[in-house]
């Protein structure tokens, strides 16, 4: 018997059951993307990186090894436009938000050659070419957010939830390495380059905190290690040295070598956990579709089973009450099998959906948060990158937690 | 120029966009299968009330009007039914969610035909016809409240979300009516009845409340002239005598038949409110399609001008900066155009989501309230209704909010 010869009510019910399985499926493509885009994002922090380094000291020992990471991400980023092809055949089962930023990161890329050459030939400023390595960077983030955002499965949803706010975490680390280099460079920090690496280690606190309230043992255990390595130590006595330099009191510019490579040592590092959670997703990403799969052939073949006896004459009814309107049941009561089937499906619904709700809900402050930067860019004219950084400074001067000062900017009028 | 040959970042962006115009032309089906459960819900409420009437007083005049009223659900049944075959050739588009509502739909309508016959021969207790219909009538205001839930338009969803709980109320006054039939047809009203009727009149306002803050003007004005007629005032009076009534002080059975007339009339006036709200849902959706269409056709044809005068040497910059690495915008800031258009998009899929956010809100509490009546069915082993009255009571005497009972029960470990 094929599906659709069946009774409508089990057709529909095997649908939904079908419907699941799709959407993980889908969900499989989608996860691979993210171990894509979170590859490529940690060669084009380090890329980012030793671009600083380059231009911040002008030591032309990193040229070799910029060049070495650029190829690398240009690998990384052959395999992401790769993924994004199988992806494309398939776009009508994806989310228009998650196209949209697949589409964001595409036109970033395609900006990257121009700037690659520019940095090897020294005819662009540090700041700039932090700026729109990090923009991209954020775009692939994106990615991974919307990710997470349109997950439908709860245990996918709540790593996925994990390897973002580990990724978000990491960049600000990455950003953090950047601002050193640019104090150190110039042999002191002034109040603005202090106040941004302090900005960035809050954001740090926030983002690993998220990471840890999602992630699985290992990965803790994983991000522990790294958390307990030396290179950790001798990046806080430079943060302490980096408090006591001043215009009239500088450090040696050698020192932002150190501060470079320590920090990078710490970053590559903290690749290990991203590589955990990826590859956790994809472990738990088949096992879910094969869970879903065997699901819904034995309840393919229950259904037939159902079916088949509501065809026989004599049996206990099942559909329709026709031979004997007044079963155990109560007439027009639905029989038990088939209700109780249907009924376990809306409870285990409910109970996915309402799983669901609570990793949704971590993403939810991440939201307000880019509404409210939306909200500056648009009045006060502001790029991206500042926005945010307007925003964190309002806390900062205010005293209050960040989603405060969101919550205030989104209460009043637009 | 298909695009397929246009550059990437362009085709998702198209690919966002058409994305979202077929998540319309679902919700479009979605809509008409709303419209044909809320005609079904409407007629299955008529002859429940004409059940309850002529199971309760014995009065055969009844017994004609009964059949007319279930023919023309029998035709209600047929279209939805038409309508789900249409839904069925599309499911993969459609969620699990709302899937699985559709099929517990379908299989309470099997046993429809047996309960009518059990009716009309009197095999049947008044309480347990009601019982069966109006689990039939909640399963069908579930697929309305799952398309509420899972609309992708802010505007439909706001019209759904007034549907689902006009229908709602209106349900719950059907059910006063039944209640009402069963106290007057007795000659009295014990505690439980009363107290029944409390509860019913407390539900109803909490979803005309929820109705009337999703309502368009239109659909509030029809409201105010339904709550103005003669009969509600009428009903008022009844409701007055009936809080008089005891075992020794009865009055006359006749007076079931007079509650029910009133009431049906108030019912019939109600579904000119879901008719409308169904109707301007209909007019919506169709506007809400040919915007989007118009909007891809203009995007495809902006993207195909971008994407020309990329390939074109000699033009301003639009891709790869491959031409000249340095522009105004900054070496690999992406220029200008493109970006501003996918910003543009970013922007209106946050606002989309945050609008969809307030809507969805409004939902909430009905799913929290469903997933405390799952916890009691399970823990009590008490039926849907009943397990839903338990609510009631327990938030009634201990003289909270129901909202908080639920809160409160969910709290508890599972």
């Amino acid at each position: 018997m094929s599906d659709h010869q069946m009774p409508p009510a089990l057709r529909f019910m095997l649908a939904a059951r079908r419907c699941e399985l799709q959407q993980l499926e889908g969900l499989a493509l989608t996860c691979e993307l993210v171990e894509r885009a979170s590859e490529l994002v940690h060669d084009l922090q380090r890329e980012r990186g030793f671009s600083n380094v380059l231009l911040g000291t002008g030591n032309d020992r990193y040229r070799t090894a910029l060049e070495q990471h650029s190829t690398t991400a240009r690998h990384s980023e052959a395999r992401l436009r790769a993924c994004l092809e199988a992806l494309d055949a398939r776009v009508t089962q994806e989310r228009p938000r998650l196209l949209n930023r697949i589409a964001c990161v595409l036109h970033l890329l395609d900006g990257l050659s121009g700037l690659r050459r520019a940095i090897v030939e020294r005819r662009v400023q540090m700041q700039q070419a932090t700026g729109t390595f990090s923009h991209l960077i954020g775009s692939l983030l994106a990615v991974i957010f919307e990710a997470a955002d349109t997950a439908s499965d709860p245990g996918l949803s709540r790593a996925l939830v994990a390897l973002f706010n580990f990724m978000q975490g990491k960049e600000l680390a990455g950003q953090a390495r950047a601002v050193g280099v640019v104090g150190f460079a110039q042999g002191y920090f002034d109040q603005d380059l202090l106040a941004r690496l302090d900005e960035l280690d809050g954001g740090q606190l926030r983002c690993f905190a998220g990471f840890l309230d999602h992630a699985d043992a290992r990965a803790v255990a994983i991000w522990d290690e790294v958390q307990g390595c030396a290179s950790r130590q001798q990046i806080e006595q430079l943060r302490t040295m980096a408090r006591r330099t001043s215009p009239t009191t500088p450090v040696e510019g050698v020192l932002a070598e150190l501060w470079f490579e320590l920090n990078t040592r710490r970053l590559d590092a903290m690749q290990a956990v991203a590589q955990h959670l990826v590859a956790a997703l994809r472990t738990r990403c088949a096992a879910s579709i094969r869970d879903a799969q065997a699901d819904l052939d034995s309840h393919r073949k229950l259904s037939r089973r159902l079916a088949e006896l509501d065809r026989e004459p004599g049996q206990p009814l099942l559909f329709g009450l026709a031979a004997n309107p007044v079963s155990d049941a109560g007439p027009g009561e639905a029989p038990a099998g088939i209700l109780d089937l249907l009924q376990a499906q809306t409870r285990r619904l409910h109970e996915v959906e309402a799983e669901l709700q609570e990793t949704r809900q971590a993403l939810a402050e991440r939201k307000l948060l880019e509404r409210a930067k939306q909200r500056l860019m648009e009045q006060l004219a502001l790029p991206e990158a500042e926005a945010h950084q307007h925003l964190q400074r309002l806390a900062m001067r205010s005293g209050v937690a960040l989603a405060e000062v969101v919550r205030r900017i989104l209460a009043q009028p637009g």
